[in-house]
């Protein structure tokens, strides 16, 4: 007898041994026609591969992660066989599954690959994909693959480095491969291939080894679904916000101010103001308190807060002074200055919960390979603040600080979100500081905020912060892409290590509890996403600028004046184009600078006291006097 | 023939020597009864010192620095007499004059000095004074010296580092002194005299040395400006902007953050950001654009720029990194940033100028010693401005920054304020970084500038920056106090280090010049200044909070919060005073708090939808309409 369980908790039983897809088929044969991969006891097999004993079985779809996975690895199989086709001389090496797709490093030895052989590659994937071949796994002993792969040094390094009686091979059709396994039933359900580039790789990533290609592929088991993907990769590149962020002259970079520290230009000033502002009003309403604090606090600060220990010496280091002994940290966090801020007044129960909040810039060194526009840098403001309460204000302040995450999403437009609860190791509890007891408090508190604020949360084990659990928010943009913004993690570790308290109804001293919390994540971040998800094109209340003047010639220079005076205000900006262009060229030229509104000038305009009104993509709207053009703006600024 | 040159220019020739008495009752009785020193081709002398020989005069009354200094250093001679009459084994040491007063340092032996002796001391010096002795100056040999002060180690010490043949005493009444001179004609002009307090000071500030007592005195002329004096002493103590900022809860400091680094509490925060909200709609009307900009920079950036030379190792060191010879520092300037922004696009003369504004925070290490609440720190926020322009547009830009700042002084209540020229030392060029050329077209266009602009402006050589010319502004605030803020400063030096250009109409390459200013210097100096000057009772719109209710019980709280909801908007704050206390405590706290508007509400106002107003510091206003309130607050609120 052999019991198999599955994800749901329901247990079927088989006379003898069983595989995953008799499993499928016994269940329905529906499910059998989509299952490709298989997790049994969470390793990954073949769906052919026998069950020999009682065991947890998960079976795989194209929808699973997994099952992705499976689909993309048998791929790079059949990108192997189809490239000894047209190079029988190639070297293969190693072929995995990557996030998007699947890689295969080859040496081409003096044939090299070109672009144009893409198509042809691609063809005989397909062409070879339709003989319905199945991937049949074997054991091997390593003298057999030593010989087999004798003129090939790094399968032979490779197989070196194996134990005699763990080497497996893997054949489909004509083609075999030293493989581990983990392969889809057979190679017909790809049915769409595309070579996407080719690059140098170095044999084991080492610079002293020789240089291999590596061939980037990915495949679907539909036609429709490459094309969406191409079309995404197209969109991606387009909306990729450092190129957005150049054109636009939101932000820049510089050489000797260095790598990973952005300079903002004008327009990105003012967005990053108007995202300050607009979550200012909201923590205002939600009865938070603004302070300001330092870039740099003495290292004392840091080696209280642990911080010294984990960012002194692999980060930028401690900055040092004429006076010996008088050090000092680029601040890594915000959290160490708000505790010495909660520090200088003696708080009692009825004060709290005290929430300081700062967009305080905090710096962090990252190695320069890793830097990557706004979304990794080595300088970045946080939307931070830190909530102080008492551990039976706990559960109602984490409500409240998921009630804002979420007004603040819904309010830029990220409608489409998940979350996920990231909760100790229970298996490695020695990696996180603070006592079981408190940990458990403070991982209930977030499990039953999610559950009365209505979330679905996936939890995860091991994603904890040191210092406590959190809840972390990430939202989809307008390509499907994941991102994580927002986070809310509990800590009653800070308040320790600073000795904080307060003075209960009791009139003795308590600890209070901290809340960590950023709706935006940093500035950096979520602009760089926010200019991705909108391809530029942001919320009216948004935009640097709302509306360009453009007269038809210099005679209207002053009426253009009066216009421009007569609609701005403190939230609503307008520029003249003076220059001796034509109008065509202006409006062009506004367009590509993605401003809403232009609004052209001449003769008719000024006698009538009105604009001609256009909106960016959307061409004409006819005349406006000033005023109805202004109301109609502002109506559109509201958040 | 003696020919004496007046400051005017005019010449009035003698026919043999003349004191500088002389020359005054020579040109009228009245002038001479005010004169009390003089300056004789720049040296300070006696009213009754003959010259010689042809010489440039000044004659010097209470009015003048140097006048009062010769008050305050004959008034020094006064209290050591007094000193000695009371303790005859008292050894005098020094005696000079300072600012505000003068002390004498005094080793009072076994016989030390209480306060209780300060009044029979100040009797004793003015019924001295009255006698109307004069200071007679005369030389003394070495020998003649060291034996009137053999029991003297102090002045013993002080005789033996001078030269035999310019050794000068001086003696009043029955009282000499080792001295060189700048007395007033006689002792009866002192009238009024305070002694202010007595500390410990080590002899020539040396603590390997023995400690002595300063007493420090000030003395008028009238009694009547003593009195003035110490009031406002009194008053400068109560607005003292550390007590204040304390007790308002604007800013803290932390010892674990460090000295000079201020924490700003919620209500300093609020200030900070009106006053930059204040500040950026002057500025986006001015035609400025706002940037923002990392607190730190690669060194490479401050070689180029200067600042390493200026701040390397003098200030906050270098910044090292995991990486070897990747080394970043503070930015102790905001100018090389811009710079760098400036560089990121070619402009050409149409895009002239280029106002690049930012609010930067910047670090400079002071010695501990050196720092004083927020007017002296080692993290400040600059409200900084960097305008790029052509050398023709320098005068027209100069002059509208002008007006920037006299319209935030106005805005502000800073009615009274004088300005000064900072010129280069023409004796000592080689202190300045460029052309001689350069420094002559900047300095000329600053003249040039202020005399367009009617400005009465004080020109003082030798008090440029290193790098360009300046005008500074100095306002004088509620005590009379003289505060320098706002600073204009030219530049010809960073253009050419960062090699900026702009195509001119010709098509060819040419050198901006940059202008740098900040109507506030920093945001830290103006509030402690803004503090100071209003003690603590910010005009309306700067008021952190406007306003608070008072619930005369907790049946009124739901009321109070409708109240506060109607009132608030994203400029108005208020706070309502839930606390169980009595209403007349909480009137008491909110005057104390100086919150300029308590609204108190009780069965009536809720009935009838009102609030009962009272102003702090004025009273009972009467009953107002919830409407009616805020529209006169949004009144007062205007700037």
């Amino acid at each position: 007898m052999v019991n198999i369980t599955l994800p749901d908790g329901s247990i079927r039983s088989f006379e003898s041994q069983v595989t995953p897809m008799e499993v499928a088929k016994d269940i329905s044969e529906g499910l059998a026609r989509n299952v490709i991969s298989a997790l049994v006891n969470d390793q990954q097999v073949e769906v052919t591969t026998p069950i020999t004993e009682d065991s947890q079985l998960t079976l795989l779809t194209w929808n699973d992660k997994l099952g992705k996975k499976a689909f993309w690895h048998s791929s790079a199989h059949l990108l192997a066989q189809a490239i000894l086709e047209f190079f029988p001389d190639a070297k293969l090496t190693i072929g995995p599954a990557i996030d998007n797709g699947f890689y295969y490093d080859v040496d081409f030895g003096d044939t090299p690959l070109s672009e144009k052989d893409f198509e042809k590659i691609e063809k005989k994937m397909l062409e070879n994909a339709k003989k319905k071949s199945e991937f049949n796994l074997y054991p091997v002993s390593k003298a057999e693959a030593l010989e087999m792969y004798k003129d090939n040094p790094f399968k032979t390094e490779l197989i070196e480095n194996l134990e005699d009686g763990e080497i497996t091979f893997c054949s489909h059709d004509n083609f075999t491969d030293l493989c581990r396994g983990g392969h889809i039933p057979n190679t017909s359900i790809v049915k769409a291939v595309k070579i996407l580039n080719a690059a140098g790789a170095y044999w084991r990533g080492d610079e002293k080894n020789k240089q291999l290609t590596r061939v980037y592929g990915i495949s679907f088991p539909k036609q429709k679904e490459l094309k969406e993907y191409l079309h995404n990769l197209e969109e991606a590149k387009k909306r990729d916000h450092r190129k957005i962020g150049k054109e636009l002259g939101i932000f820049t970079f510089s050489e000797k101010v260095g790598a990973g520290l952005p300079l903002w230009l004008p327009k990105g000033a003012a967005l990053r103001r108007k995202l300050e502002n607009f979550l200012m009003r909201a923590q205002q309403k939600a009865g938070y308190e603004m302070v300001v604090t330092p870039h740099i606090g003495g290292k004392e600060l840091y080696i209280t807060s642990g911080h010294y220990e984990k960012y002194g010496e692999d980060s930028f280091r401690p900055i040092t002074t004429p006076n010996e002994g008088e050090e000092f940290m680029l601040k890594p966090m915000n959290c160490p200055h708000h505790c010495e801020i909660y520090k200088s007044s003696q708080w009692s129960y009825r004060d709290l919960p005290k929430r300081f909040a700062e967009f305080g810039t905090v710096y962090r060194y990252e190695q320069s390979g890793e830097l990557h526009g706004l979304t990794r840098v080595r300088g970045f403001t946080q939307d931070d603040a830190h909530i102080f309460c008492t551990p039976d204000q706990l559960l109602e302040e984490f409500k409240k600080v998921i009630d804002l995450v979420l007004y603040v999403f819904g309010s830029l437009g990220f409608e489409d979100f998940s979350t996920q609860i990231s909760l100790r190791d229970q298996e490695n509890k020695e990696k996180y500081i603070g006592s079981d007891e408190d940990w458990d408090k403070a991982e209930n508190a977030i499990k039953q905020a999610v559950e009365d604020k209505g979330l679905k949360a996936v939890v995860e084990y091991g994603e904890a912060a040191f210092y406590g659990p959190k809840l972390d928010f990430m939202v989809k943009d307008a390509l499907g892409r994941s991102w994580q913004l927002g986070t809310i993690q509990v800590d009653y570790n800070l308040p320790k290590r600073f000795d904080l308290t307060y003075i209960g109804s009791d009139g003795e001293k308590h600890r209070p509890v901290m809340i960590h919390r950023a709706p935006f994540g940093s500035l950096e971040r979520f602009i760089a996403i926010l200019i991705e998800n909108t391809a530029g094109e942001f919320p009216m209340w948004l935009t640097p600028e709302q509306f360009i003047i453009l007269p038809i010639s210099d005679k209207y220079l002053e009426y253009s004046k009066k216009v421009l005076n007569s609609i701005e205000n403190s939230d609503i900006c307008g520029l003249i184009d003076s220059r001796a262009e034509k109008t065509g060229r202006k409006i062009r030229d506004a367009e590509v600078g993605k401003i809403p509104y232009m609004l052209i000038v001449g003769e008719k305009e000024e006698e009538s006291n009105t604009v001609s009104v256009r909106k960016h993509g959307e061409g004409d709207l006819g005349t406006f006097t000033i005023e109805e053009f202004k109301s109609r703006l502002e109506n559109e600024m509201r958040v």
